[in-house]
């Protein structure tokens, strides 16, 4: 087996690729930005050029086993990005069969959350695990989940869309997919923003928040402000680990993982978001499952992480 | 490999036992009173007795490759009974080794509702069927959860309790395992009972089901109103067709199955239930779910369902 793969990870802004070997090591990494490109075709072209460099300057040519892609709204069965994805091109777009044909190596892809999770069992937190869940807490929630070894896909290839469980019925945040209250309008970093403003406008206490002009608070603003001891900014992250807490309790009762595995920006809030997670956990499980499933974070560098998670499904790839 | 499996059903009344041929005919069945010995070694001792009466009557003796049994909580993993279950002997029951030390043969047991879903897979509506969630509405709510062909047992054997998914967060009816707003409160038959109770009692409105004493009223009562068209037990189908469906799309962001399977007294209520729960399914699914799931009934005769769910583990049985 030829001893290298190569991970892409394709985001809106960056598509970062690197050489992996078997051990989990980025070899070399470079990047390219997504949107330079109105053409797909141009697109692949420079990501062919970059990719080469990268693989003639670390002598890997004719090396490289297998291309992991990683992509929002990419499907593992039919090899395309489907609808909805904030990308410069027109979807669907066939991109493993147009990035195996410039580039003459087996391709698989899968969208973001499920290569985080693929990339976790291979090289991060899951290894060794067989059932867990992988949660990106990014500017959306995506979900990566893992049920005895494989990566859920469902029937058509869409499974693991957890940020949109339905966690609030009634009077629910709008969420980006059209519908209301997902999981993702309030654990996703940007649902954080939205928690502290909504809070801001009900409450009359003081918070060192105020200070910020209302519509540009991040989710960094509140984390910020709640490690400086602001009460309100602390209450943002109870809330948020609470919601998220009580959805872990019913994805918990579909497929009992091991553990949940927590990536992503918002995932770097630490205690602050742990504590009322776990809290919400133990108060929320089903009898029969209490105390059962682990809470971890990642073990991926995140600058890896994306790359790493991308390649491991290139050994895969046929 | 030997021509026959034996099937066991075990509730909390009877225990019904079949044995069963390669294609799934149920060649003979017989059954016991499973509450009427104290002591789990006499029942097992009279469970030998007449499934052996079974076997040697239908000239099947060292004819029977494994013995598959379905009974609450029972683990697949474990092959013991556990916790918290209305049988009349102290648990954790270590099901499978008692019964293969008495008969001599290698035996799997899960739980009912996994044993409804792989004979729904063997020889029901979900033949050919990779991806599906069978949902069984009795009693209570329970669930069978197959992905990628294989039935979901979780980390410790215990996946697939969707009915006590929380569909209702606050103020939700108190539920058997503890906790408040579970599915299995709104959507089993005894929901559908509490829901008729709620309404008569919060409503104004005439209704036949007040010819009821209101603590007696049953599913089986909403049902013949309903068919009568009593406007209010319509609305108590509506009431539980909805929510089912919406719980249904949170199902469906897990593992995207091709279809649910609905098995069980209450469905049999047809499209007074079938019709609210696909408008429900429509109007809230997330947009690259839409019209993608199907919802069908179970096509095992329910008389045979359990024994032979049960009875197509028996192949697996080592």
């Amino acid at each position: 087996m030829k001893p290298y793969v190569l991970g892409i990870d394709i985001g809106g802004t960056n598509t970062v690729f690197g050489l992996v070997d078997t051990r989990g090591t980025v070899i070399a990494s470079a990047s390219i930005k997504t949107a330079k490109h109105a053409n797909i075709n141009d697109y692949i072209d420079e990501l062919y050029t970059e990719v080469m460099r990268l693989i003639e300057a670390n002598d890997a040519v004719d090396k490289v086993h297998g291309i992991g892609i990683g992509a929002p709204n990419a499907n593992y069965f039919t090899g395309t990005i489907e609808d909805g994805v904030n990308l410069p091109w027109p979807t669907p777009i066939p991109l493993a069969e147009l990035v195996s044909e410039k580039f003459g190596i087996p391709v698989a892809i899968t969208n973001d959350a499920n290569a985080a999770a693929i990339g976790e069992m291979t090289y991060g937190a899951a290894r060794g695990l067989k059932d867990f869940i992988m949660i990106t807490l990014g500017t959306g929630v995506g979900s990566g989940i893992v049920i005895n070894g494989q990566v859920v896909y469902g029937h058509d290839g869409f499974a693991g869309e957890l940020g949109h469980m339905i966690v609030k019925r009634n009077n629910g945040r709008l969420c980006g997919c059209g519908r209301t209250g997902c999981l993702e309008a309030y654990c996703s970093a940007t649902g954080v923003a939205r928690t502290a403003r909504e809070f801001l406008e009900i409450r009359t206490e003081p918070s060192t928040l105020r200070n910020i002009p209302i519509d540009q608070i991040t989710s960094k603003d509140v984390y910020d402000a709640a490690i400086n001891g602001d009460k309100l900014a602390k209450d943002v992250f109870d809330y948020t680990g609470k919601i998220l807490g009580e959805a872990f309790c019913d994805m918990m009762v579909f497929s009992s993982p091991e553990a949940f595995i927590l990536f992503g920006g918002l995932a770097k809030s630490g205690e602050l978001l742990l504590k009322p997670l776990r809290t919400a956990m133990e108060m929320n499980m089903m009898g029969c499952f209490k105390g059962k499933a682990k809470v971890l974070l990642s073990e991926l560098k995140e600058a890896d992480a994306a790359v790493l998670g991308a390649s491991a499904l290139g050994w895969e790839a046929k």
